[in-house]
């Protein structure tokens, strides 16, 4: 598998995502291309022990900033990393396109240099979260503000299909994010989803209320992009929040030190159960390719996790699967 | 003031809730109006001293369960002890409503029995909620699936009228939840709202997203009701999951325990901070009188809040704000 990375993109960039590009290489035995600027890239590079792997570099003179209009500079920006990523991808020149970069930029490349899947209306952007009892995925996190119950169909169908393959469930249970637990409950956007849906996804369990999606019984959670990405946000910030305040307090007094210290085991199992660099970065459902998106402040370790998972999504042959499901849900 | 209760609504009906309404009487110098089961109020009552204190009690025989659909029972269960606190409250013989009971049964009473102030198109639930610098409301937090643009306009309008009067903050911040900090992000709804509310509400500070909400820093988190439903249970959902973790980890390890025990005041503090029987309940905004829904699990303590809410909000004249704001921010 030949994998191409944006070695621009994120705030870590160049440095933490060419180690965790060369960290994958080794491990997974993948071949890499480096778009970026050529000299920074190399000296990067030259750190490491690279004996036996192959990885080129491409040239890009430019970046694509997180502030730029994420179309206007994919239309604009030939020479950046990202858009020649994109293009080697699309040229069949790599199997699977990473970057750390604008998340606008990366939906904009997606949707506009690669394309979507034939028959996909919308692209999704899926991360992974931890959850109580396992991880879960969001489709749409904040690709589509406003979605038509079908969009919300197809989310359910690739958010089947990737859950299957890369995070290895066998039977993962759908469920459509909404405000009450009954069929009839929602907005209108819900109650004509669930009509949709509830005939054409084997794993749909009904809706899940807020409350509920923590506990990670459900695998694939399907909403618009605007509630998506509402509860991502609202779900990292709350998470942040506590353990910010968590830590001043337990700064406050010996006792509560002490007591820190003793706990330090427990928070740090807890932060990694927690940790989203565990889980890598948000799969591009519905584009034709394998698109991943990084956590912008990624490690190099949530880097080559994100790697990781691409790899799970060419190996499961996703895209083939995605495709051929369409047909089993198609509707007049 | 004279405050009217449903003295049968909610898990810890009517121990709970009378024990709450006598505290609250002594403590705030009240009139209170217990509706309910006549024997069982009284055999509550009976366990108090309530010398000099005004309490009546108002017999219902039926009580409206959370379980029935809320327009239906609230239109046939005449003699349940909501419908009749309602018509108490419509008819002038108490200043404001509290209950406990079914959220749906409360918000179809307060449209369907009081009715609406004239000019406002829809009623908001409007919880308090905990913030790391302070509390702050989501506005509407579920009594309305789909919105307009200029529900939410009076949202924030009404939202700002009650954090000034009820949490006492002079110039709240009000913004609106949304996908991006940018105006031009978002949704149909909240691009076409931005527009009409950045004009018309002096505390507007723009867009919210999800992440800074639980900050505090922002007083009225303004969005249609699906959104805010969603915000406020996966903010519950994510706070309680991690300390549920936590005190499962904590309990593992000899090592582990003496932290927690040694942190037990950190915790308790936090959990103070972060309690919503603090906060007592969530208003009901728009319609024509005063009407407070407090939390279904709400003990003694939390529902003596709710009723000391009502109580600010009378003091505050709120239903008056409402009304002189109203013609404000009126638009063609």
């Amino acid at each position: 598998m030949r994998v191409v990375i944006d070695a621009m993109g994120g705030d870590n960039a160049p440095q933490e995502i060419v180690k965790g590009a060369v960290e994958a290489a080794k491990e997974f035995n993948l071949d890499i291309i480096l778009v970026g600027r050529e000299e920074e890239v190399k000296n990067e590079i030259k750190k490491y022990d690279t004996t036996g792997l192959n990885i080129e570099i491409v040239n890009a003179t430019d970046i694509i900033e997180n502030n730029e209009s994420p179309t206007m500079a994919i239309r604009r920006k030939k020479d950046s990393s990202l858009v020649i990523a994109f293009k080697l991808l699309k040229e069949g020149k790599a199997d699977a396109l990473i970057s750390a970069g604008s998340t606008g930029a990366i939906l904009a490349g997606g949707i506009f240099l690669l394309g979507r899947i034939k028959g996909i209306d919308r692209a999704a952007l899926t991360p992974v979260l931890p959850g109580k009892n396992g991880p879960f995925v969001i489709v749409d996190a904040g690709a589509n503000a406003d979605c038509k119950p079908n969009n919300l169909l197809q989310f359910a169908m690739m958010g089947e299909v990737y859950v299957n393959k890369v995070l290895g469930i066998n039977t993962p249970k759908i469920a459509l994010a909404n405000i009450g637990s009954e069929e009839e409950k929602g907005n209108e956007l819900t109650k004509q989803s669930f009509e949709l849906i509830k005939n054409r996804i084997n794993g749909f369990v009904g809706n899940i209320e807020g409350r509920d999606i923590p506990n990670g019984d459900v695998q694939v959670v399907v909403c618009d992009g605007f509630t998506g990405n509402m509860i991502l946000k609202v779900y990292e910030g709350v998470a942040g929040t506590i353990f910010e305040i968590l830590k001043k307090e337990i700064m406050s007094t010996l006792r509560s030190k002490i007591g820190g210290l003793l706990l330090k085991p427990v928070f740090k199992n807890f932060k990694r159960k927690f940790d989203y660099t565990e889980y890598g970065g948000a799969i591009l459902l519905g584009v034709d390719g394998l698109v991943i998106k990084a956590h912008g402040s990624s490690n190099a370790k949530a880097f080559k996790n994100a790697i990781r998972q691409a790899k799970a999504a060419y190996d499961g042959g996703i895209l083939d699967d995605i495709k051929e499901e369409l047909l089993k849900i198609n509707i007049e």
